[in-house]
């Protein structure tokens, strides 16, 4: 099945959790309910509200507690990019002026605290406390990955393993838990929870992987913003670490993002995304991103024959094959 | 008893409270652990803890639950403190140099999201789902109080209604749910936790009016930084609003305020202060402490004659006598 017609499957579904996302922030008088408000209808994939109600099917479907459970973490995901973006001061996302730009950092700031609040008053309407604990575990350490990103901002002799340890955080965790939650609500078994669990967390890699990727490779139009934000933030990634492994480009690489950084964002990415492009580097995260998916749908293998588990195995692989 | 008398004889348990606290936030190779444990050290009264502890003497005290509550809502206290000093990009607190001057405002706001998971982390290890929800609205209601504060930035046309919603919410509320949780922890039948609730919500609000009067009477030595750091700031307090209700003054000290605006903070507050203390919007507000303290006391009377009580009064006199 393509992504569309799953989405188009599911649409009753994911229509009420968009209006449980507004319902969730709505609150009188309040400028955050309005800040939030625009956030959240600036859209998305609603790719964590999909896994948990996917991962929802292997266990006894219990819609109201998978509800919670997607709206709560699709409002996590929200407050984690509102702060992101503070961070960044990005002015737009998803073709959108971001609430910093729309008001400003400040009330921006106030509005990622807010959602989270609202997330959580959400998730104690639940009375399973594994829910509870396994929620508040993950958001610490997706905490400790945005800190990182930022720690880790134009070093550029970081190690593979600690970009892996960084996306493990700051994206794939909370995939991993948004199909974990979904069997956890249901009440599935233990074993079918760790599973799902592994096939988030490998996806969420991948995602991450090409995402990255897509920074690099992608046109503007694809990707919704001009190529080569993240080597011009700073952030950099498994291509650009792998590109800088290769002797006879690391130290013109070296140099053009040495030179990004010092212009403070508005310097030219253009022969640092050529030099990247032309490496082996986007090859081998390619082949990373690969053995994520493998591992994924390894985990997939294990359960039950359900059309979920079907579905599961599509989203897995249209990530993969994200195009650039 | 005199509150330093109290502080020594509840040592023994706020030392294993400030050495949770510390715990809490330790995590190897993050700078969040090193950030968050900076906020820490610098100290506070630790007032939300010790009125945790004395309402957990309602109940059939339970020292490790106690300890969970206390320590979480310590925790939140920080976070929100951390999180404010963004906003008012504060360089120090405490006489200490706040997270934003010692690394930077990112890491700042992150450190704050990753004190609040963290003392969301903790509070899941209580079993009990009315603990998870009073907090998880109460942190709610704080977001939008400290949302507000920004808001209402030289705002000079606001009712003291305005400011009452706003404070209660910015600080009365945490209070208010640091005695309710500390019996609920302590299992304590509902009327004594709404007892306590009311109790902690009235000194909140006595305790909020005082800290606003101490900003603007009160001298450097006194409050720890320069007095009229409110008015500064654009936080426009109570003793502020009645003075502009006097015809007498009203022009004067709107166009104080108005270059004090101008000024983005550096601006001289002399003029502004004197109009203020020789107005009759001291002794209103004043009055208007008492008159919380008078019900705190009044919910107190509703309790049963045990030490902490006793306790819990001189502390609601402590606070309302502060000196300037």
């Amino acid at each position: 099945m393509k992504l569309l017609d799953l989405y188009a499957k599911m649409k009753g579904e994911l229509n009420a959790i968009e209006r449980q996302l507004e319902a969730a922030v709505a609150e009188d008088e309040s400028l955050l309910g309005e800040s939030s408000l625009h956030l959240l209808q600036a859209g998305g994939k609603r790719i964590r509200p999909v896994f948990v109600l996917l991962a929802g099917r292997f266990g006894d479907y219990r819609l109201d507690e998978l509800q919670r459970v997607a709206v709560t973490l699709e409002l996590i995901h929200s407050a984690s990019l509102v702060h992101d973006d503070v961070i960044d001061n990005a002015r737009t996302r998803r073709g959108q002026p971001t609430v910093g730009a729309k008001w400003d950092n400040r009330i921006a700031m106030y509005t990622g605290d807010y959602i989270y609040a609202k997330a959580l008053e959400l998730m104690t309407q639940s009375r399973n406390p594994d829910l509870h604990r396994i929620l508040a575990r993950a958001m610490v350490q997706m905490c400790i990955g945005e800190m990182e990103q930022v720690r880790d901002f134009f070093n550029t002799e970081q190690s593979v393993r600690n970009y892996l340890r960084r996306i493990r955080r700051k994206t794939a965790l909370l995939i991993a838990i948004s199909c974990q939650m979904g069997a956890v609500a249901s009440g599935a078994d233990r074993q079918t929870s760790n599973l799902l669990y592994q096939f988030g967390y490998n996806t969420g890699m991948a995602f991450q992987i090409r995402d990255d990727l897509l920074d690099l490779l992608g046109t503007e139009k694809q990707i919704g913003k001009p190529p080569g934000s993240d080597i011009r933030q700073g952030n950099i990634t498994l291509p650009v670490l792998l590109a800088l492994q290769e002797p006879d480009r690391r130290d013109a690489l070296l140099a053009e993002i040495g030179s990004i950084r010092e212009s403070e964002g508005r310097g030219d990415t253009h022969t640092a995304i050529h030099l990247i492009r032309s490496s082996r580097g986007v090859a081998v995260a390619e082949e990373m991103a690969e053995r994520f998916t493998s591992k994924a749908l390894a985990a997939l293998a294990g359960l039950p024959a359900l059309p979920a588990k079907k579905n599961l195995s599509d989203i897995a692989h249209f990530i993969n094959k994200r195009s650039y």
